[in-house]
Protein backbone atom coordinates (compact mmCIF):
# COMPACT_ATOMS: atom_id res chain seq x y z
CA UNK A 1 0.00 0.00 0.00
CA UNK A 2 1.49 3.09 -1.13
CA UNK A 3 0.29 6.39 1.28
CA UNK A 4 0.54 9.92 -0.14
CA UNK A 5 0.42 12.43 2.61
CA UNK A 6 -2.10 14.96 1.69
CA UNK A 7 -1.72 17.55 4.22
CA UNK A 8 0.81 19.92 2.07
CA UNK A 9 -2.85 21.19 0.16
CA UNK A 10 -2.87 25.15 -0.06
CA UNK A 11 -6.95 24.78 0.92
CA UNK A 12 -5.45 24.09 4.33
CA UNK A 13 -5.47 27.30 6.19
CA UNK A 14 -2.26 26.97 7.52
CA UNK A 15 -0.81 25.68 4.62
CA UNK A 16 -2.06 28.50 2.17
CA UNK A 17 -0.89 31.13 4.49
CA UNK A 18 2.51 29.81 4.39
CA UNK A 19 2.65 29.77 0.77
CA UNK A 20 1.50 33.32 0.54
CA UNK A 21 3.70 34.50 3.03
CA UNK A 22 6.52 32.32 2.00
CA UNK A 23 6.75 30.68 5.52
CA UNK A 24 9.16 27.28 5.41
CA UNK A 25 8.53 26.83 8.97
CA UNK A 26 4.97 24.45 8.88
CA UNK A 27 5.55 23.64 6.29
CA UNK A 28 8.68 21.69 7.04
CA UNK A 29 6.75 20.76 10.14
CA UNK A 30 4.09 19.16 7.94
CA UNK A 31 6.15 17.67 5.65
CA UNK A 32 8.35 15.93 8.63
CA UNK A 33 5.63 14.88 10.46
CA UNK A 34 4.12 12.92 7.30
CA UNK A 35 7.14 11.50 6.32
CA UNK A 36 7.93 10.15 10.28
CA UNK A 37 3.81 8.72 9.78
CA UNK A 38 4.44 7.04 6.80
CA UNK A 39 4.07 8.86 3.48
CA UNK A 40 5.95 7.09 1.04
CA UNK A 41 4.77 10.35 -0.78
CA UNK A 42 3.98 14.18 -0.26
CA UNK A 43 1.36 15.45 -2.25
CA UNK A 44 2.05 19.21 -2.86
CA UNK A 45 -0.78 21.50 -3.91
CA UNK A 46 -0.22 25.43 -3.95
CA UNK A 47 -4.51 25.93 -3.78
CA UNK A 48 -6.75 27.71 -5.61
CA UNK A 49 -5.86 31.28 -4.25
CA UNK A 50 -2.38 31.07 -5.39
CA UNK A 51 -1.79 33.93 -7.22
CA UNK A 52 1.04 32.53 -9.08
CA UNK A 53 1.13 29.01 -8.96
CA UNK A 54 4.20 28.20 -10.78
CA UNK A 55 6.14 30.03 -8.48
CA UNK A 56 4.65 29.04 -5.57
CA UNK A 57 4.89 25.09 -6.95
CA UNK A 58 8.90 25.63 -7.01
CA UNK A 59 9.19 27.52 -3.33
CA UNK A 60 7.14 24.65 -2.11
CA UNK A 61 9.24 21.89 -3.60
CA UNK A 62 12.63 23.53 -2.48
CA UNK A 63 11.24 24.03 1.25
CA UNK A 64 10.13 20.54 1.92
CA UNK A 65 13.15 18.96 0.48
CA UNK A 66 15.28 20.97 2.71
CA UNK A 67 12.70 19.06 5.43
CA UNK A 68 12.74 15.68 4.19
CA UNK A 69 13.76 13.28 1.20
CA UNK A 70 10.53 11.62 1.23
CA UNK A 71 9.24 11.67 -2.89
CA UNK A 72 7.18 14.37 -4.06
CA UNK A 73 3.24 14.47 -5.98
CA UNK A 74 2.58 17.02 -7.64
CA UNK A 75 -1.33 18.44 -7.44
CA UNK A 76 -2.38 20.67 -10.00
CA UNK A 77 -4.96 21.02 -12.64
CA UNK A 78 -2.53 23.10 -14.37
CA UNK A 79 0.33 20.74 -16.59
CA UNK A 80 2.73 24.38 -15.83
CA UNK A 81 2.48 24.11 -12.54
CA UNK A 82 3.30 20.28 -12.35
CA UNK A 83 6.16 20.90 -14.57
CA UNK A 84 7.75 23.59 -12.69
CA UNK A 85 7.66 20.63 -9.55
CA UNK A 86 8.97 18.28 -11.53
CA UNK A 87 11.58 20.41 -13.05
CA UNK A 88 12.31 21.44 -9.41
CA UNK A 89 12.53 17.64 -7.84
CA UNK A 90 14.01 15.82 -10.19
CA UNK A 91 13.26 11.92 -10.88
CA UNK A 92 10.43 9.74 -9.21
CA UNK A 93 7.77 12.02 -8.37
CA UNK A 94 4.14 11.91 -9.21
CA UNK A 95 1.81 13.40 -11.47
CA UNK A 96 -1.37 14.17 -10.59
CA UNK A 97 -3.61 14.22 -12.43
CA UNK A 98 -4.24 13.64 -15.69
CA UNK A 99 -7.76 12.82 -17.71
CA UNK A 100 -9.02 10.67 -19.77
CA UNK A 101 -8.90 13.65 -22.52
CA UNK A 102 -5.87 13.16 -25.57
CA UNK A 103 -4.43 16.38 -24.94
CA UNK A 104 -4.00 16.14 -21.30
CA UNK A 105 -2.72 12.50 -21.72
CA UNK A 106 0.16 13.49 -24.09
CA UNK A 107 1.27 16.35 -22.13
CA UNK A 108 0.85 14.09 -19.30
CA UNK A 109 2.73 11.17 -20.01
CA UNK A 110 5.14 12.82 -22.40
CA UNK A 111 5.93 14.72 -18.89
CA UNK A 112 6.27 11.30 -17.93
CA UNK A 113 9.20 9.88 -19.93
CA UNK A 114 11.04 13.19 -19.71
CA UNK A 115 11.17 13.20 -15.78
CA UNK A 116 10.75 9.50 -15.03
CA UNK A 117 7.43 10.28 -12.79
CA UNK A 118 4.85 8.28 -12.75
CA UNK A 119 1.04 9.68 -13.21
CA UNK A 120 -2.25 9.50 -11.96
CA UNK A 121 -5.00 9.15 -14.78
CA UNK A 122 -8.63 10.27 -13.31
CA UNK A 123 -11.45 8.39 -14.67
CA UNK A 124 -12.98 11.46 -16.23
CA UNK A 125 -13.50 13.37 -19.38
CA UNK A 126 -14.31 17.00 -20.80
CA UNK A 127 -17.63 15.07 -19.88
CA UNK A 128 -17.63 14.77 -16.41
CA UNK A 129 -17.43 11.92 -14.26
CA UNK A 130 -19.72 9.42 -15.28
CA UNK A 131 -21.59 7.62 -12.82
CA UNK A 132 -21.40 4.26 -13.55
CA UNK A 133 -18.03 1.64 -12.99
CA UNK A 134 -18.45 0.38 -16.53
CA UNK A 135 -17.85 4.01 -18.18
CA UNK A 136 -15.25 4.99 -15.76
CA UNK A 137 -13.35 1.48 -16.90
CA UNK A 138 -13.77 2.47 -20.21
CA UNK A 139 -12.63 5.47 -19.17
CA UNK A 140 -9.18 3.61 -17.74
CA UNK A 141 -8.77 1.80 -20.82
CA UNK A 142 -8.24 5.21 -22.56
CA UNK A 143 -5.64 6.07 -19.70
CA UNK A 144 -3.93 2.49 -20.54
CA UNK A 145 -3.73 2.85 -24.21
CA UNK A 146 -2.19 6.18 -24.24
CA UNK A 147 0.00 5.52 -21.53
CA UNK A 148 1.20 2.32 -23.18
CA UNK A 149 1.26 4.31 -26.47
CA UNK A 150 3.48 6.68 -25.00
CA UNK A 151 5.52 4.28 -23.49
CA UNK A 152 4.91 4.62 -19.79
CA UNK A 153 4.56 1.29 -18.17
CA UNK A 154 1.71 0.14 -15.69
CA UNK A 155 3.81 0.33 -12.87
CA UNK A 156 3.98 3.86 -13.62
CA UNK A 157 0.37 4.63 -13.81
CA UNK A 158 -1.97 5.29 -11.45
CA UNK A 159 -5.97 5.40 -11.89
CA UNK A 160 -7.94 6.91 -9.87
CA UNK A 161 -11.48 5.93 -10.43
CA UNK A 162 -12.75 9.40 -8.27
CA UNK A 163 -14.33 9.48 -4.83
CA UNK A 164 -16.70 11.91 -4.21
CA UNK A 165 -18.46 13.39 -1.57
CA UNK A 166 -21.10 10.40 0.52
CA UNK A 167 -23.45 12.88 1.36
CA UNK A 168 -23.96 14.67 -2.00
CA UNK A 169 -23.27 11.77 -4.20
CA UNK A 170 -24.05 8.73 -1.95
CA UNK A 171 -24.83 6.03 -5.21
CA UNK A 172 -21.08 7.24 -6.47
CA UNK A 173 -19.58 5.35 -3.64
CA UNK A 174 -20.28 1.48 -4.74
CA UNK A 175 -19.41 2.31 -8.28
CA UNK A 176 -15.80 3.91 -7.09
CA UNK A 177 -15.10 0.61 -5.39
CA UNK A 178 -16.67 -1.89 -8.71
CA UNK A 179 -14.09 0.54 -10.52
CA UNK A 180 -11.02 -0.28 -8.64
CA UNK A 181 -12.23 -4.14 -8.74
CA UNK A 182 -13.27 -3.98 -12.10
CA UNK A 183 -9.66 -2.33 -13.29
CA UNK A 184 -7.85 -4.82 -11.50
CA UNK A 185 -9.47 -7.72 -13.39
CA UNK A 186 -8.70 -5.97 -16.86
CA UNK A 187 -5.42 -7.49 -17.43
CA UNK A 188 -3.11 -9.78 -15.92
CA UNK A 189 -0.47 -6.75 -15.59
CA UNK A 190 -2.89 -3.93 -14.63
CA UNK A 191 -1.92 -0.25 -13.77
CA UNK A 192 -2.27 0.98 -10.17
CA UNK A 193 -5.46 1.74 -8.27
CA UNK A 194 -5.82 5.37 -6.06
CA UNK A 195 -8.02 7.13 -4.70
CA UNK A 196 -8.19 10.78 -2.57
CA UNK A 197 -9.63 9.12 0.32
CA UNK A 198 -10.96 11.94 2.42
CA UNK A 199 -12.85 13.57 -0.83
CA UNK A 200 -15.32 10.79 0.44
CA UNK A 201 -16.02 12.41 3.81
CA UNK A 202 -16.07 15.71 3.01
CA UNK A 203 -19.05 17.37 4.97
CA UNK A 204 -19.81 14.36 6.59
CA UNK A 205 -19.61 14.08 10.61
CA UNK A 206 -17.68 11.10 11.30
CA UNK A 207 -14.89 11.83 8.69
CA UNK A 208 -12.44 9.60 10.36
CA UNK A 209 -14.73 6.44 10.83
CA UNK A 210 -15.87 7.22 7.28
CA UNK A 211 -12.28 7.57 5.89
CA UNK A 212 -11.34 3.61 7.29
CA UNK A 213 -13.87 2.01 6.34
CA UNK A 214 -14.28 3.18 3.07
CA UNK A 215 -10.37 2.84 2.81
CA UNK A 216 -10.74 -1.05 4.17
CA UNK A 217 -13.42 -1.65 1.31
CA UNK A 218 -11.38 -0.44 -1.28
CA UNK A 219 -8.37 -2.25 -0.29
CA UNK A 220 -10.47 -5.32 -0.16
CA UNK A 221 -11.64 -4.83 -3.63
CA UNK A 222 -7.42 -4.43 -4.82
CA UNK A 223 -6.82 -0.80 -4.33
CA UNK A 224 -2.94 -0.03 -4.26
CA UNK A 225 -2.29 3.56 -3.14
CA UNK A 226 -4.18 6.45 -1.60
CA UNK A 227 -3.97 10.16 -0.72
CA UNK A 228 -5.05 10.33 2.99
CA UNK A 229 -3.90 11.78 6.07
CA UNK A 230 -0.80 10.24 7.01
CA UNK A 231 -1.47 11.50 10.55
CA UNK A 232 -4.83 9.72 11.55
CA UNK A 233 -3.41 7.01 13.62
CA UNK A 234 -6.65 4.27 13.89
CA UNK A 235 -6.17 4.90 9.78
CA UNK A 236 -3.05 3.68 9.53
CA UNK A 237 -4.12 0.86 11.93
CA UNK A 238 -6.52 0.25 10.02
CA UNK A 239 -4.20 -0.58 7.10
CA UNK A 240 -1.98 -2.44 8.85
CA UNK A 241 -4.54 -4.73 9.77
CA UNK A 242 -6.15 -4.91 6.24
CA UNK A 243 -2.54 -5.56 5.25
CA UNK A 244 -2.48 -8.37 7.30
CA UNK A 245 -5.51 -10.15 6.82
CA UNK A 246 -4.86 -9.49 3.13
CA UNK A 247 -1.87 -11.83 3.58
CA UNK A 248 0.26 -9.11 2.43
CA UNK A 249 2.05 -8.58 5.08
CA UNK A 250 3.60 -11.35 7.63
CA UNK A 251 1.06 -11.25 11.11
CA UNK A 252 2.86 -10.80 14.45
CA UNK A 253 1.83 -9.76 17.34
CA UNK A 254 3.27 -6.31 17.24
CA UNK A 255 1.97 -5.61 13.49
CA UNK A 256 0.82 -2.15 14.20
CA UNK A 257 4.32 -1.25 15.62
CA UNK A 258 6.26 -2.99 12.74
CA UNK A 259 3.91 -1.24 9.83
CA UNK A 260 5.06 2.13 11.39
CA UNK A 261 8.61 0.95 11.72
CA UNK A 262 9.08 0.04 8.64
CA UNK A 263 7.52 2.71 7.30
CA UNK A 264 9.82 5.18 9.01
CA UNK B 1 -26.75 -7.04 7.52
CA UNK B 2 -28.39 -10.26 9.61
CA UNK B 3 -26.22 -9.99 12.98
CA UNK B 4 -26.08 -12.93 14.88
CA UNK B 5 -25.42 -12.44 18.73
CA UNK B 6 -22.77 -14.69 19.88
CA UNK B 7 -22.30 -13.92 23.21
CA UNK B 8 -24.93 -17.25 24.66
CA UNK B 9 -22.11 -19.80 24.30
CA UNK B 10 -21.17 -21.94 27.44
CA UNK B 11 -17.53 -21.11 26.29
CA UNK B 12 -18.07 -17.68 27.69
CA UNK B 13 -16.92 -18.71 31.52
CA UNK B 14 -20.05 -17.16 33.15
CA UNK B 15 -22.94 -18.58 30.55
CA UNK B 16 -21.07 -21.65 30.95
CA UNK B 17 -21.72 -21.32 34.78
CA UNK B 18 -25.32 -20.01 34.33
CA UNK B 19 -26.15 -23.19 32.55
CA UNK B 20 -24.75 -25.86 34.65
CA UNK B 21 -25.96 -24.41 37.86
CA UNK B 22 -29.34 -23.14 35.59
CA UNK B 23 -29.60 -19.48 36.76
CA UNK B 24 -31.21 -17.69 34.38
CA UNK B 25 -30.24 -14.35 35.74
CA UNK B 26 -27.00 -13.85 33.61
CA UNK B 27 -28.57 -15.45 30.21
CA UNK B 28 -32.21 -13.32 30.96
CA UNK B 29 -29.55 -10.44 30.71
CA UNK B 30 -27.41 -11.31 27.78
CA UNK B 31 -30.44 -11.96 26.08
CA UNK B 32 -31.73 -9.15 26.58
CA UNK B 33 -28.74 -6.74 26.11
CA UNK B 34 -27.87 -8.45 22.39
CA UNK B 35 -32.06 -7.87 21.02
CA UNK B 36 -31.15 -4.00 21.88
CA UNK B 37 -28.12 -3.50 20.69
CA UNK B 38 -29.52 -4.80 17.38
CA UNK B 39 -28.99 -8.90 17.24
CA UNK B 40 -31.59 -10.24 14.67
CA UNK B 41 -31.12 -13.79 15.82
CA UNK B 42 -29.11 -15.36 18.97
CA UNK B 43 -26.62 -17.63 18.74
CA UNK B 44 -27.50 -20.48 21.45
CA UNK B 45 -24.41 -23.15 22.37
CA UNK B 46 -24.30 -24.79 25.58
CA UNK B 47 -20.53 -25.36 25.09
CA UNK B 48 -18.56 -28.48 24.96
CA UNK B 49 -18.39 -28.45 29.12
CA UNK B 50 -22.16 -29.80 28.32
CA UNK B 51 -22.88 -32.89 30.19
CA UNK B 52 -26.68 -33.31 29.13
CA UNK B 53 -26.55 -30.85 25.93
CA UNK B 54 -30.08 -31.98 24.92
CA UNK B 55 -31.50 -31.02 28.02
CA UNK B 56 -29.35 -27.91 28.17
CA UNK B 57 -30.37 -26.63 25.02
CA UNK B 58 -34.16 -26.81 25.89
CA UNK B 59 -33.70 -24.78 28.99
CA UNK B 60 -31.50 -22.01 27.21
CA UNK B 61 -34.29 -21.81 24.78
CA UNK B 62 -36.63 -20.89 27.56
CA UNK B 63 -34.79 -19.04 29.17
CA UNK B 64 -34.08 -16.60 26.76
CA UNK B 65 -37.55 -16.71 25.74
CA UNK B 66 -38.94 -15.64 28.94
CA UNK B 67 -36.71 -12.63 28.66
CA UNK B 68 -36.69 -11.44 24.30
CA UNK B 69 -38.25 -12.48 21.37
CA UNK B 70 -35.25 -12.35 19.36
CA UNK B 71 -35.06 -15.17 16.57
CA UNK B 72 -32.95 -18.11 17.53
CA UNK B 73 -29.52 -20.10 16.05
CA UNK B 74 -28.71 -23.50 17.05
CA UNK B 75 -25.21 -23.53 17.88
CA UNK B 76 -24.15 -27.07 18.18
CA UNK B 77 -21.81 -30.15 15.71
CA UNK B 78 -24.87 -32.33 17.58
CA UNK B 79 -28.01 -32.32 15.41
CA UNK B 80 -29.99 -34.12 18.38
CA UNK B 81 -29.01 -30.75 20.32
CA UNK B 82 -30.44 -28.52 17.45
CA UNK B 83 -33.39 -30.71 16.97
CA UNK B 84 -34.28 -30.21 20.58
CA UNK B 85 -33.82 -25.97 20.36
CA UNK B 86 -36.09 -26.25 17.09
CA UNK B 87 -38.57 -28.19 18.95
CA UNK B 88 -38.84 -25.74 21.87
CA UNK B 89 -38.73 -22.70 19.75
CA UNK B 90 -40.60 -23.12 16.86
CA UNK B 91 -40.25 -21.79 13.43
CA UNK B 92 -37.93 -19.14 12.11
CA UNK B 93 -34.88 -20.48 13.76
CA UNK B 94 -31.60 -21.13 12.38
CA UNK B 95 -29.77 -24.00 12.09
CA UNK B 96 -25.68 -24.03 12.91
CA UNK B 97 -24.36 -25.97 11.10
CA UNK B 98 -24.13 -28.35 8.71
CA UNK B 99 -20.73 -29.79 6.87
CA UNK B 100 -20.63 -30.44 3.26
CA UNK B 101 -21.25 -34.32 4.05
CA UNK B 102 -24.25 -36.32 2.34
CA UNK B 103 -25.84 -37.66 5.31
CA UNK B 104 -25.45 -34.30 7.54
CA UNK B 105 -26.89 -32.31 5.01
CA UNK B 106 -29.77 -34.79 4.64
CA UNK B 107 -30.56 -34.69 8.11
CA UNK B 108 -29.98 -30.69 8.74
CA UNK B 109 -32.52 -29.81 5.32
CA UNK B 110 -35.17 -32.07 6.79
CA UNK B 111 -34.93 -30.50 9.75
CA UNK B 112 -35.33 -27.14 7.94
CA UNK B 113 -38.40 -28.40 6.24
CA UNK B 114 -39.95 -29.77 9.33
CA UNK B 115 -39.80 -26.90 11.61
CA UNK B 116 -38.99 -24.34 8.44
CA UNK B 117 -35.70 -22.86 9.78
CA UNK B 118 -32.83 -21.75 7.55
CA UNK B 119 -29.36 -23.42 7.59
CA UNK B 120 -25.67 -22.54 7.53
CA UNK B 121 -23.82 -24.83 5.60
CA UNK B 122 -19.70 -24.82 6.26
CA UNK B 123 -17.48 -25.19 3.44
CA UNK B 124 -15.70 -28.37 4.93
CA UNK B 125 -16.29 -31.98 4.85
CA UNK B 126 -14.95 -35.12 6.54
CA UNK B 127 -11.47 -34.04 4.95
CA UNK B 128 -11.37 -30.63 6.67
CA UNK B 129 -11.40 -27.21 5.70
CA UNK B 130 -10.03 -26.57 2.24
CA UNK B 131 -7.21 -24.01 2.16
CA UNK B 132 -8.00 -21.89 -1.34
CA UNK B 133 -10.89 -20.50 -2.21
CA UNK B 134 -11.50 -22.68 -5.00
CA UNK B 135 -11.86 -25.90 -3.19
CA UNK B 136 -14.20 -24.27 -0.95
CA UNK B 137 -16.75 -22.78 -3.57
CA UNK B 138 -16.74 -27.02 -4.81
CA UNK B 139 -18.22 -27.28 -1.28
CA UNK B 140 -20.85 -24.48 -1.53
CA UNK B 141 -21.69 -25.91 -4.33
CA UNK B 142 -22.70 -29.11 -3.53
CA UNK B 143 -24.28 -27.62 0.08
CA UNK B 144 -26.30 -25.77 -2.89
CA UNK B 145 -27.43 -28.79 -4.76
CA UNK B 146 -28.24 -30.75 -1.77
CA UNK B 147 -30.67 -27.73 -0.26
CA UNK B 148 -32.66 -27.53 -3.69
CA UNK B 149 -32.84 -30.73 -4.05
CA UNK B 150 -34.30 -31.02 -0.19
CA UNK B 151 -36.62 -28.17 -1.26
CA UNK B 152 -34.49 -25.20 0.98
CA UNK B 153 -34.97 -22.01 -0.98
CA UNK B 154 -31.48 -19.75 -1.38
CA UNK B 155 -32.67 -17.59 1.11
CA UNK B 156 -33.04 -20.36 3.28
CA UNK B 157 -29.35 -21.04 2.75
CA UNK B 158 -26.50 -18.89 4.77
CA UNK B 159 -23.04 -20.58 2.98
CA UNK B 160 -20.04 -20.14 5.83
CA UNK B 161 -16.50 -20.09 3.97
CA UNK B 162 -15.46 -20.54 7.18
CA UNK B 163 -12.82 -18.09 9.25
CA UNK B 164 -10.00 -18.98 11.06
CA UNK B 165 -7.71 -17.56 13.46
CA UNK B 166 -5.22 -14.88 11.88
CA UNK B 167 -2.14 -15.92 14.43
CA UNK B 168 -2.63 -19.87 13.19
CA UNK B 169 -4.12 -19.73 9.77
CA UNK B 170 -3.02 -16.81 7.70
CA UNK B 171 -3.04 -17.57 4.34
CA UNK B 172 -6.63 -18.83 5.03
CA UNK B 173 -8.53 -15.39 5.68
CA UNK B 174 -7.72 -13.68 2.33
CA UNK B 175 -8.90 -16.95 1.02
CA UNK B 176 -12.42 -17.24 2.79
CA UNK B 177 -12.71 -12.98 1.74
CA UNK B 178 -12.36 -14.90 -2.10
CA UNK B 179 -14.67 -17.34 -1.33
CA UNK B 180 -17.83 -15.38 -0.37
CA UNK B 181 -17.32 -13.28 -3.41
CA UNK B 182 -17.06 -16.16 -5.93
CA UNK B 183 -20.42 -17.79 -4.13
CA UNK B 184 -21.92 -13.97 -4.25
CA UNK B 185 -21.02 -14.85 -8.15
CA UNK B 186 -22.33 -18.26 -8.28
CA UNK B 187 -25.87 -17.77 -9.92
CA UNK B 188 -28.13 -14.97 -10.48
CA UNK B 189 -30.00 -15.46 -7.09
CA UNK B 190 -27.25 -16.90 -4.92
CA UNK B 191 -27.47 -18.37 -0.99
CA UNK B 192 -26.65 -15.62 1.81
CA UNK B 193 -22.93 -15.86 2.77
CA UNK B 194 -22.28 -15.49 6.64
CA UNK B 195 -18.99 -15.59 8.99
CA UNK B 196 -18.48 -16.36 12.63
CA UNK B 197 -16.16 -13.19 12.90
CA UNK B 198 -14.56 -13.54 16.18
CA UNK B 199 -12.56 -16.60 15.08
CA UNK B 200 -10.41 -14.41 13.15
CA UNK B 201 -9.01 -12.97 16.36
CA UNK B 202 -8.49 -15.97 18.36
CA UNK B 203 -5.41 -15.22 20.63
CA UNK B 204 -4.66 -11.46 18.56
CA UNK B 205 -3.88 -8.78 20.57
CA UNK B 206 -5.81 -5.75 18.72
CA UNK B 207 -9.25 -8.34 18.54
CA UNK B 208 -11.80 -5.67 17.78
CA UNK B 209 -9.80 -4.04 15.39
CA UNK B 210 -8.81 -7.16 13.40
CA UNK B 211 -13.07 -7.91 13.66
CA UNK B 212 -14.06 -4.72 12.41
CA UNK B 213 -11.58 -4.24 9.58
CA UNK B 214 -12.19 -8.25 8.55
CA UNK B 215 -16.07 -7.54 8.56
CA UNK B 216 -15.70 -4.12 6.58
CA UNK B 217 -14.16 -6.42 4.01
CA UNK B 218 -16.13 -9.21 4.16
CA UNK B 219 -19.12 -6.88 3.35
CA UNK B 220 -16.78 -5.55 0.25
CA UNK B 221 -16.77 -8.98 -0.75
CA UNK B 222 -20.92 -9.76 -0.46
CA UNK B 223 -20.94 -10.89 3.20
CA UNK B 224 -24.69 -11.31 3.90
CA UNK B 225 -24.53 -11.76 8.19
CA UNK B 226 -22.41 -12.77 10.61
CA UNK B 227 -21.89 -14.37 14.35
CA UNK B 228 -20.37 -11.68 16.23
CA UNK B 229 -20.29 -9.29 19.52
CA UNK B 230 -23.12 -7.03 18.60
CA UNK B 231 -22.43 -5.47 22.31
CA UNK B 232 -18.94 -4.26 20.33
CA UNK B 233 -19.82 -0.45 19.38
CA UNK B 234 -16.61 -0.15 17.31
CA UNK B 235 -17.76 -2.47 15.02
CA UNK B 236 -21.49 -2.11 15.33
CA UNK B 237 -20.76 1.65 13.81
CA UNK B 238 -18.09 0.38 11.10
CA UNK B 239 -21.01 -1.95 10.26
CA UNK B 240 -23.02 1.54 9.90
CA UNK B 241 -20.76 2.98 7.92
CA UNK B 242 -20.25 -0.32 5.23
CA UNK B 243 -23.78 -0.28 5.02
CA UNK B 244 -23.74 3.73 4.03
CA UNK B 245 -20.78 3.26 1.56
CA UNK B 246 -21.95 0.70 -0.20
CA UNK B 247 -25.15 2.43 -0.58
CA UNK B 248 -27.03 -0.07 0.96
CA UNK B 249 -28.50 2.03 3.68
CA UNK B 250 -29.91 6.28 2.78
CA UNK B 251 -26.56 8.09 3.99
CA UNK B 252 -27.77 11.20 6.74
CA UNK B 253 -26.16 12.83 9.35
CA UNK B 254 -27.34 10.56 12.11
CA UNK B 255 -26.88 7.30 10.15
CA UNK B 256 -24.99 6.20 12.92
CA UNK B 257 -27.71 6.04 15.34
CA UNK B 258 -30.84 5.50 12.96
CA UNK B 259 -28.83 2.65 12.25
CA UNK B 260 -29.25 1.27 16.19
CA UNK B 261 -32.73 2.91 16.18
CA UNK B 262 -33.69 1.04 13.65
CA UNK B 263 -32.43 -2.25 14.61
CA UNK B 264 -34.20 -2.19 18.26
Amino acid sequence: MILVGERLNGSFQDVGRAIAQRDPVPIRRLARMQAENGADYLDLNVGTGSLDPVSDMGWLVHTVQEATECALCFDSTNFDVIEAGLKAAGEGCLINSCQAEPEKMRRAFSMAIEHRAKVIGLTMNDAGIPKDADARVVLAVELIESALEHGVEMESLFIDPLVLPLNVAQDHTAETLRTIEMIKLLMSNPPNTIIGLSNVSQGVTERSLVNRVFLVMAMAKGLDAAILDVNDEELVDSIATARVLLNQEIYAQSYLKSFRKQRI
